[in-house]
């Protein structure tokens, strides 16, 4: 499992390079999916919540009119974690 | 269908009075919902999207661990609706 300890700044730079449309904010990265129905952002959800339960870390998301917003952010070590960018890259897979 | 017209304040205080939990936070009114484990969170959102549709009618639902924040408003009318009393009385029947 990756390590939740905080990351410095180059290696969260480095991580969001790869990361389609995720971007940092503050101690915490984010990203708006948009879709097509609403539905879609819901099929979404589902599979961000299995992720996100497969990895034992939880995302904030807010869900909108086809749109949602997710937060990621590693509370345990206030800060951004390597378990924060592989569930973005999980999430980038699902949408 | 409910009428989206915006209700008056003395309409929206009487409906919230008989919605457990909710309460009036500007032009929308709102309810945190909480839960044992977080799929049961996820669950909640799956009938709150269908109970949405089905209204054509759709809340912002903030999810985070375990607690689902649930905000609503018709934004046509700029205020608060039947839609909105509705729709809050469907959720409460969900959770």
């Amino acid at each position: 499992m990756a390590s939740d300890a905080r990351l410095s700044d180059e290696a969260i730079a480095a991580g969001l390079a790869g990361l389609e449309g995720w971007s940092r904010e503050g101690d915490a990265i984010a990203k708006a999916y948009t879709f097509p129905a609403y539905m879609d952002g819901i099929t979404f959800v589902n599979g961000a919540a299995e992720a996100a339960e497969a990895a034992d870390h939880h995302p904030d998301m807010a869900v909108g009119y086809k749109r949602v917003t997710v937060t990621l952010s590693t509370h345990s070590s206030g800060g951004i974690s390597q378990k924060d960018l592989d569930l973005a890259a999980a999430l980038n897979g699902l949408a």
